[in-house]
Formats: C-alpha cells, structure tokens, sequence
C-alpha cells in the first residue's frame, strides 16, 4: 500500500488577528486548531464555544502552577463553572485512575452533557482528557490546550485518546475529536530543551512522510528551532498540524493513511517499553526508530542510502538518538508484536519509498532483527 | 419537540431458516438482529463475522454454566482462539474494574483490533463487554448475545454501553454498535420470572411511545407473555427489536428522538439509586417509572385519565411495581438532577401526548413532587 497525503482535503492556515488558525475536516463536524502568541488568555480564543456551562480544565503538577490559574480566569468569563484538576506529570500516571479523577471533578461541578473539558499540558494530559470527555455520559466537548511542541504538532489533533495498561501504551482508547486545539507559543517559553527536541521528532516526520520540501526547510531552519526562534517555531507548528489535518480528514479512523503519522513508532513504542516508560521521551523513541525505519527502507530497495543518511543525520542534529538502548534485539522484536498496529502477528512497519512519501508493509522478522543488531541491539 | 417514530428505516423482520432477521442501519454500517430458537449454537448465525480471529467470550456465574460451553465450541469452528471470561453477576459490578478484567482476557488471548467479543448474558454483560470492545485499541468488534427478555428486546440494541459510577449509572461509556445480535428465545427457559416481567416493562414502553396497535396486542396476549408462550414472546422481541431499530438509525447518538425510549427512566433511574442499585430491577423501576410519567403526562393535560389508566393496568397486570418504595420526594428530585437525560439542571421528561406517541420536555420540579407523593413517596 503506497500512500500520498491528499491535496486540499485540509484547507490551510489562514491569517488571523489572533495568529493563524488550520481547519480539520472530520466526518461529523470540524474544528480548528489556532497556532500564535498571547491565546491561552484571550477570551476571543474561546469564542465559538458555548458560553454558560461547566468548564473542567485538567492540568499537571508542572504545567498548572505556570498558567492553569490564567486559563481559568479568562474561562470563567465564558463559562458559567470553572474548576481545575491538577494531575501526576508522567506517561506512568496515563492510567484510568486519572480518568476516574476527571470524571469525578465533572461530576462535583456539576457538568452535563454540555460541560466541556480542557487539556492544559502534553501529551498525557491530552490523551488522558480527551478519553474522560469520550467517555464521560458517552461524550462531552472538550478543548486541547497543548503545551509542549510534541502535543502542538501532533498528539493535540486528530482524536486519539487513550491510557496506558501494563502490557502496553494506549492499548485502551477512543477516538473523540476535540473541539478546538489552542497552540500558544508562549506556553513553549518554559519547556525544557530536551521536551523541546523531543518535540521536533514529530516535524521531521512529518517531513519525512509526507511533504519533502518542508523536510529540506527543517534541514535548513533546525538551528533557528533549537534556539527557540518564534516565527521558525510557528513555521514548524502550522505546517506539521496543516499535513496532519490533511492526513486525519481522510482517514480518522487510521484505516489506511493515517498509518503513515506512525512512521518509526513500531520500533519507539519497542524502545519505550523495553527501558520502561518515561526513561526516553517518546520523541526521543520516535527519533530513533525514524533511523531504523529508513535503515529498513533503504534495505528493502525503497530508497538510496543517500535518503537514508539524511533521515539519520537530521535525527542526529536534532540532539536526538540514533542508537538503541542496550537491549537484546530479540526482545525488542517481541515488544513489536504488542503493538496495537501489529495485525494477525506480523509486525507492519511505515517505510519510506522517497524523501516525503511513506508506505505500510509487513517485514520479515529477521530482516528487522538485523536492522536492530546494527543499530546497537545486542544478540 | 413531539416525535414521531419514522417508518420505513427499519427495514422490519425478515424470514429465515434461522428465524427472523432485523436490519439496524446506523451511519458508518448497519447490522442484523436474529430472532429465533436454537440459534446460540449453531455455526450459521456467525456465518457473517470474520473467520480465523481471535474471540473472547463475556458472561457472568449465572449464566456461564448454563450455556457458554456451548457457544465456545460453536465459535472454535470459526475463530482460531476462543477464551472466556466469567464475572459477578450484578449491577454492582457494571464497573471498570470488570473492563480490565475484559482487557486483560483479550491481551492474555493474543488479540488485536480484529478481534471480536461476545457478550454472553443480560444487560450488565452487554454494557461492559460493549465498553470494553469500544475502548480496546480505540474499538473492536463485538457481538450481543442477549439471554434476558430486557437485554432481548432493549440494550443489546443500539449500541450504547457503559459502566456505572458511585453516583449514578452509565456515567461513563461510549457509544460503540455491535456487529451483530444473537437474540435466542432457549435462552430464556431457565430466566426467573421475575426477570421475565422486568423485561416485559420494556416491552410495553415501546407501545406506550412509538406503537399504539403493539400496545393493545400486549393488553390481549400479556397472560400468554407471561406464560412463555414462544409465538407470542417471538413477536414481542421482533416488534420491539423493530421500533428500537428505527429510532436508532434515525438518531443513534441520542440527539433528539432516541430520548423517547427514556420514556418511564427519569422516575425509573432516581428509583434504582434512591434504593441502591439491584434492589429493584430495573425493568420493574422502569415499570413504575412509566405510571408516573403517564400520570405526570395526564397532569400536563398531554393525556386523558383513561390512557394514563392503561398504561398503569398493563404495568399492574404484568406484575410490575406501581408504587414507589418508601423515599422522601425531596431525595428522588434530587436524584433526577444527577441523571445524565438532565441539561442545564432542569429534568426533562419522556411524556406521552397520545398511546403510541412521545415527546420530550423539561417538567417544572414542583409538578413532579406532586406525582411523586401520589405514587407513595413521602414528603
């Protein structure tokens, strides 16, 4: 199965006083998702949400304390309840006891079918949010308020919420649609350098898979984005959420297309969970397994080395890793067929066949254990 | 907003070898309901459902011995791998915790997204397994098998699934459809009558909402019905099964006309919380349920005394509770504020404005009192 992100299926970003604001099309309804300066605390952000019911904002105990109380303040101009729910920080604590806890301050503020919830952190948050408001009395609203670059370009959107379970991440899940992505620059001001690059695993994806004149445009600004340069940064956000709009409009369900977004995951999610979550981000997972992934390719006679090279030196440059963990390759082969995207047994895996063109295809076993053994898995 | 159950969306019960087959058509795919005896067991009725995956099996201590060793050998000739789970049988344990457990046998039998669950037993079964099929790796295909009249006719149709939360029931759940449902009439020999008549309240809230001629066919065959005759409870499924089927595909997400098979719920929900859940059964909650809001629709002047006599006769005449237990009215209003049908804190009530015919509209809370403390609750 080859695969090529549709042209116009998203519309793009357009300008606007309040920064730039990217349209995703999804079966039921659509939503935006505005990238820009200064939005978390401006009431028109919130403008097209109804006013006057019960707002819960879900935060953590990193996050909250530099700007839950500002989210708050300007809700409670819209909303007519706004309580805050301040949770763990950590891939460990994706678990549904946070989401008993979402649906338990729900339930103290008093929220109907019309309370909308808001996911202010990363990626944890996010997930952990948006299964509460898919589940919650069988799906409420809720608002993604991404705080890391990892969240703004890639988990916020599309709909994918989930918790962890012992044998797996996101093994349990729902795909629910938020209503809004609000992705404040400023929030990026206090993230780590190493969330930061974590965070930049996901563009040079993106770049990768589906678009490979922004891959030679993160070549050429990847300086500037690791110095925190803001019209770089915006760059980098609006064209990666733009190519995932694009991506999810025509495949919410991850029926075909969408697959592509998971381009090195198969061997990150591996890494993940055989050095236990949260010992690398999952960027850092991502950006790995991105070099194996076009190592495969490259071995498969899908692209030249040259192609390769570059996927790996980007990667490198980046501040990512490029080398496994030290863990037997045979383990990590078995982590593979855990994954969700693992159908009948035999591990498919996202391979390139060009610089911004990604294909899915089942590999042989062996050939991914040599991929890992030359990588830094030990036999 | 006064609802009229369109005709014609349910394509209506067909004939076959195998009994009869309903059509339920929702958005993304539509599904069959069969109807008739013996089906359980034979390898025909799962003719349609992939073969050579992994299936899971979901039943409860009362219902797992009786015939889940006959629907695990049937589904072996089609699946590769078939396991069980059997949990607690009650309302109490219409938990997460049950979920897990439903995760934790699909993981244990090596399942991926195209596994499929099997939902052995009566509502309880239902919603977990659905939960859990809807959450698995962001949903997985499931299929109802209903053995209580309740299930039968009413929650293994249409796709809503959920678990309960200490403050109130079906708070947290998804709407997931099933890819099919099984509705065998065997296996309601060995269900207690008094389940019989909880389920048969179901039965004749489809005629006091949607179907005046099945409402009167229910007052001439109701001794019949309670006597297990197979002809008669075969048409009270089948013609159940149709007006669910219709008002589903017209409205699966419960946005406007579904709400009318909330009809006797609002009363029915405070009644199985004010008591604690399992105490009375749901169906005789619902029963009550049904005679004050017939009761409440008369006050409204939506009705006159006669209908609101029927429906409280036929309610009397199946066996069912029309009095409430012995609450104060103050602690039921205040139950229906939690229940999930209330926007904005006003309940509104599934009334009828003719036998055969529903509208939904918020009810002024003093009115209610009143019904209440002439139905047997205390001031």
């Amino acid at each position: 199965m080859s695969n090529t992100v549709p042209s116009g299926r998203a519309t793009g970003a357009v300008a606007s006083a309040s920064g730039q604001r990217i349209r995703v099309d999804v079966a039921d309804r659509g939503y935006d998702i505005l990238v820009g300066s200064a939005l978390l605390a401006r009431p028109e952000t919130y403008a097209a949400l109804p006013a006057g019911q019960v707002a819960v904002v879900v935060s953590n105990v990193t996050v909250a304390p530099l700007m839950a109380d500002r989210l708050v303040a300007c809700l409670r101009q819209r909303f007519r309840a706004v309580s805050l729910v301040v949770l763990d920080d950590g891939e460990q604590y994706k678990t549904w006891a946070a989401v008993e806890r979402i649906v338990d301050a729900l339930l103290a503020a008093g929220a109907d079918r019309r309370a909308t919830l808001f996911a202010l952190g990363g990626g944890v948050v996010g997930d952990l949010t948006g299964f509460a408001a898919a589940c919650f009395m069988r799906g409420i609203a809720y608002v993604q308020v991404p705080t890391t670059l990892l969240a703004q370009v890639d988990s916020s959107v599309g709909g994918k919420t989930a918790v962890n379970h012992p044998l797996g991440k996101n093994l349990v899940g729902a795909f629910h649609q938020p209503s809004l992505v609000v992705a404040d620059l400023e929030t990026l001001a206090t993230l780590p350098q190493r969330e930061l690059i974590a965070g930049l695993a996901e563009v040079i994806k993106y770049g990768a898979v589906a678009d490979a004149d922004f891959f030679v445009w993160m070549e050429e600004r990847l300086d500037d984005l690791l110095a925190r340069d803001n019209d770089a940064l915006a760059r980098a956000i609006i064209r990666s959420c733009e190519l995932k709009a694009a991506v999810v409009a025509s495949d919410e369900k991850e029926s075909g297309l969408r697959a592509i977004l998971n381009f090195g995951h198969t061997f990150g999610h591996a890494i993940e969970a055989g050095t236990g979550y949260g010992v690398w981000l999952h960027g850092e997972a991502v950006g790995c397994g991105m070099v194996l992934a076009a190592d495969l390719s490259q071995r498969l006679g899908l692209i030249d080395a040259a192609v390769a090279r570059r996927v790996a030196a980007l990667v490198e440059r980046a501040g990512l890793p490029i080398r496994l963990p030290s863990l037997p390759a045979a383990e990590l082969v078995a982590l593979m067929g855990h994954d969700k995207k693992a159908e009948g047994g035999a591990p498919r895996f996202i391979l390139l066949d060009a610089l911004g063109h990604a294909r899915i295809a089942p590999v042989d076993e062996g050939l991914v254990a040599d991929v890992l053994l030359s990588h830094g898995a030990h036999p």
